[in-house]
């Protein structure tokens, strides 16, 4: 049964206010014995952990490793089974665009054809501030194409993101139209093909999109030609405070997780800086909101780049800052990952993520740390992602009883 | 959500090896404190365990007692629930035969029928010899009812099964077809009636089978009837392949469990012999296949007759073996029941069953020992057994990202 579905008629207003940290990819494996968590110095995570309910989510599923957009929808408190969030909507939020319901988002890549084939898939992969430069062009030139404004986003490398905006509020089915990349080199670009009746607009527009850039890049040597990918709309979300009954501030400096946290509708304030910079800026909005998301992107970076120590020492520099958010003495505060990504694994993986929420109405004293093999000794145990959000909640006196 | 679904679009394939060891009916409940699996002499399942990410299963759902073919379906990755089996199906695949999609099966037995009345539903439990005598006797005498030749498969006491194979592809609804055992004596037998259009021509069939069998059959003093339950077809499950990406190989010297493997599209190849021998077919058959179902059956056997001596000794054998098991070193090995089998209950049970999964990508040192306490503590938790495969694909490198 939907979990949101039950928990919406419980839904009850206070003046509590839930702090939830994200440490990106924070859950690992061990290296000598050790995971991350547990050769991190964690002086103040640890003497929380004890006084903390804890345990282990499982973000998707058992063995399924989620990419960014599941992992967050389901600490948010929403099933990413059934949330799902096309690439092309992904890719235009991680590149900071902003998107709306009626929009179309697409995922592209440069590439090269000749004779009518992709002969590179990725153009050689070329530099970014060259990448960069062709995608001005193609702003330039393609401001509209039919009744669609456009709007391009030059990404890494080969990549950008291109969004389609419309004069009527029609939301086209973007996600029945074909990808054109035809994943092998030798081919020839496969067509933009409708695959329902309400496609064939967005079809025939992407269309004339891929050719009108191809006139436009025909004298490039590698970047002659535009392949899609990803064709897809928002998603329709139930807003956060529609089904949590929460004023939400998401505190992101990466543009991908503000745009998450946009797509469930959080306020999403640009931000830039370091760790300390957010919890500057979460002092400084306290008064303004109920609950607050805030984002530690670096974990996840040196676990991505197989760095043990180096991801142990972005976990220790936060407990530094810790005590920092203690002392606003939030009602519940959660502090967990969006997934795990173990250094020796180099990326994303499917493993538990330790979770801890401190509030007045917990147990206690049942893990001796934050890290996983304490989490797994807690009294949340190992739950569904989706279960976080509702234990938050009613930690902070906001669910009311169920049945009489 | 249907597991299967979800983990299909993520299968990639790779070079990985998965073994899979079920040592049937393993769990098990204490006699003076222990519990076989703490009784038996373990060290080399212990040590495993110590490095390997460990839990229990539940093969069905709490409190529900699995047959042999629930507890398979389940860890090799199909909803028990959704994925069930006739009983006229188990029966014949327990005896050996062979069934396609298009035949259908019924398992009978041998009944004292006077003046229209079963007076014996069991013909008084009469020995397997002379009940495999009156089964071939029927066999000869029955090779064919209008279209449908029949072959019939003799088995324990007044046990058999019935195989009817069709000259063309048309699938005879058989599950509608009503048992004709009226389940208590001194009731006339119930007519096979068709509960659906579609069944009607193996109704008829069936009819004239029960007919001609009394009339062979009529000089005997006991087994004078016969008495038919669980018409069933082959059930529609997705192949292993399809499903998991995997070629797979089952080990087992027991027909019923290799009619299992056969059953989700294994290879199942005839074998005889003991663990050793099986552990020795592993060897020789190791580069060809990618996942390997090792099947031991006689931990169950033990278990099933009360005897935790017996049971102890037969884990503590399996235990002397595993390192030639552990010396392919397979990327994931995985060990586990397909139900409990305490010796105090003298049968299946509910309880969870240990599992542990042997890769480069677990926590490892939760759990002490391989048994039902220790397994507790580990990394894994208390899952439904069909999450089991989803995390062996996993920790093989064989499931992609879900979402971006």
């Amino acid at each position: 049964m939907n979990m949101q579905a039950i928990i919406k008629p419980l839904i009850q207003k206070n003046d509590t206010k839930i702090v939830m940290i994200v440490l990106d990819g924070v859950g690992g494996l061990p290296v000598n014995g050790k995971t991350e968590l547990e050769a991190a110095n964690t002086p103040n995570l640890d003497a929380l952990a004890k006084e903390s309910a804890c345990g282990l989510h499982i973000p998707v599923a058992h063995g399924i490793t989620p990419g960014s957009g599941p992992g967050h929808l389901g600490i948010f408190g929403y099933d990413p089974l059934e949330c799902q969030i096309g690439r092309g909507i992904l890719e235009a939020l991680g590149l900071g665009m902003e998107v709306r319901k009626t929009d179309v988002a697409v995922r592209c890549n440069y590439a090269t054809i000749k004779d009518g084939l992709i002969t590179n898939r990725r153009a050689g992969r070329i530099p970014t501030d060259q990448s960069s430069k062709l995608t001005e062009r193609l702003q330039k030139e393609i401001m509209k194409i039919d009744d669609a404004e456009f709007t391009f986003a030059p990404g890494m490398e080969h990549r950008f993101a291109v969004r389609m905006r419309f004069p009527d509020n029609l939301q086209p089915d973007a996600a029945m139209i074909n990808d054109t990349d035809p994943q092998k080199e030798g081919k020839a670009p496969l067509p933009a093909a409708a695959l329902s009746k309400n496609a064939e607009r967005v079809s025939r527009i992407a269309e004339k999109l891929i050719s009108r850039a191809h006139e436009i890049l025909k004298g490039e040597e590698k970047a002659n030609f535009i392949l899609t990918r990803g064709f897809s709309n928002m998603p329709h979300i139930p807003n956060f405070d529609e089904a949590f009954g929460l004023n939400a501030l998401a505190i992101a400096t990466y543009p991908m997780y503000r745009g998450l946290a946009k797509l469930v509708g959080m306020e999403t304030p640009s931000l830039e800086g370091s760790v300390e910079d957010e919890i500057n800026f979460l002092k400084q909005k306290y008064n303004e909101y109920d609950f607050f998301f805030m984002h530690v992107k670096k974990v996840d970076s040196y676990g991505e780049d197989g760095n043990f120590e180096g991801k142990a020492e972005r976990i220790s520099e936060f407990d530094k800052l810790l005590p920092q958010v203690l002392e606003l003495k939030p009602d519940v505060l959660v502090i967990t990952g969006d997934h795990s990504t173990p250094a020796v694994m180099k990326g994303h993986s499917w493993h538990p993520v330790p979770v801890l929420i401190k509030s007045p109405y917990v147990l206690g004293r049942t893990s001796g740390a934050f890290s996983e093999r304490e989490c797994l000794k807690g009294e949340i145990g190992i739950v569904p992602a989706l279960n976080i959000m509702p234990l938050a909640l009613a930690h902070a006196g906001r669910l009311k009883k169920f049945g009489a």
